[in-house]
């Protein structure tokens, strides 16, 4: 992030620990937040509970956005489409392309960038980050200077003076931001990632993988339950 | 429009006039037609009803996406918060700021866009014009070519071959619209601008003024009922 920190900011908040660190590193710097949480359908819907948990510890506002319509028109995702299983394997793995949800974060960033508009904040972030490049189109850093770009030209007069759009992670890994979270003391355990939803994270699909390498390979570790490990924490 | 008609489009339908032209324009090009209308909270939510019988009429889908929960966050809006009056008056007039709902028409085609992707449809469509641009920085030919390259950088690999962002009056003026209406036979009579959204047409808001307007310098019998003629039709 260049400058100072914003003063308000609207995150999007999918209850994941790259969202959370976001929000955890933001409060830091003083910022005051708003966290947004979208149900669009998704099989790991308890991830909105996590969200709601971040926002409480933070002290920060939380409101779910309901796009539970837009999620039944978007066949063919195996998170919205229960036709569709969530592949296992590893993160950068091409089966991973069946858990791409079209055009998802310019969606979430521009209601959030509307929701900054009208509480006048001064910026809106999300927790994409080098790792999510290969796999989702719309976290590369391309599309982020397009949607800001974007958000600046539909909103002329409307924004606050200093407006920005903010990915602190955007060319950092996932270990990076278990690192920075655990400088910042985030509890890792009130931060949910499996694409299965199920009652514990499963170990084994694309993200729960990801999740597990990159507390290995920050050297933090790991307080998940994962089901594939039997219950076995710290893995 | 460049090129030639789209196989299928999904447009944004608000039930006005403007996106009810643009409609019957691409399906008289025999470009196979989803529309798309957005309820978030608006007052003239009636509008909604126009629209899907636009779509009826053309043998359209027609899904209404619901984005109320959105709508309760955007305050300050004429259209959204009804502590906010809505104004009467000319649609260039400053007082039609109010009318402002920040950055829908980027919410409206984002989410427009990952529809086409899961239809596999070949463009996305809206009926912004030239008319819109001192009021709507998100009707501006600046906003439309920011948002297209947000979609296109967000979605590579997932868009149609050849997919486009259609806004065939972007350039012209409401009363080009309501003269190629004319041509292409559209019924005006199923199409609602008003923003109050009360029984008939007020005929005295922005919108209501900018559609009179519109038929007069067309020279198009506008067989509208409004309120504030005592009912009186085609004035």
């Amino acid at each position: 992030m260049t400058g100072p920190a914003p003063r308000t900011a609207v995150l999007i908040s999918s209850g994941g620990m790259d969202s959370a660190v976001t929000a955890y590193d933001l409060a830091d710097q003083g910022t005051a937040l708003i966290l947004l949480s979208f149900n669009y359908g998704q099989r790991q819907v308890k991830e909105l509970a996590y969200a709601a948990r971040t926002a409480t510890r933070l002290g920060a506002a939380h409101h779910t956005v309901d796009l539970k319509s837009v999620g039944t028109l978007l066949t063919g995702s195996a998170l919205t489409d229960t036709s569709v299983s969530v592949p296992d394997g590893h993160y950068s793995d091409t089966t991973m392309a069946s858990t791409v949800v079209p055009n998802r974060n310019a969606i979430m960033l521009n209601i959030a960038a509307a929701v900054a508009i009208s509480a006048k904040a001064d910026a809106i972030g999300f927790g994409a980050h080098a790792g999510d490049h290969t796999i989702y189109p719309d976290c590369r850093p391309l599309f982020f200077d397009k949607v800001t770009q974007s958000i600046e030209a539909g909103n002329e007069g409307l924004l606050v003076p200093g407006f920005r759009v903010l990915a602190p992670f955007l060319h950092l890994t996932k270990a990076d931001i278990a690192r920075r979270g655990a400088e910042l003391k985030v509890p890792f355990e009130e931060t949910w990632s499996c694409y299965k939803g199920g009652e514990l994270h499963c170990g084994v699909c694309g993200t729960c993988v990801e999740r597990r390498e990159a507390f290995t390979l920050a050297g933090v570790v790991d307080p998940t339950a994962y089901e594939a490990l039997s219950g076995e924490v710290g893995r």
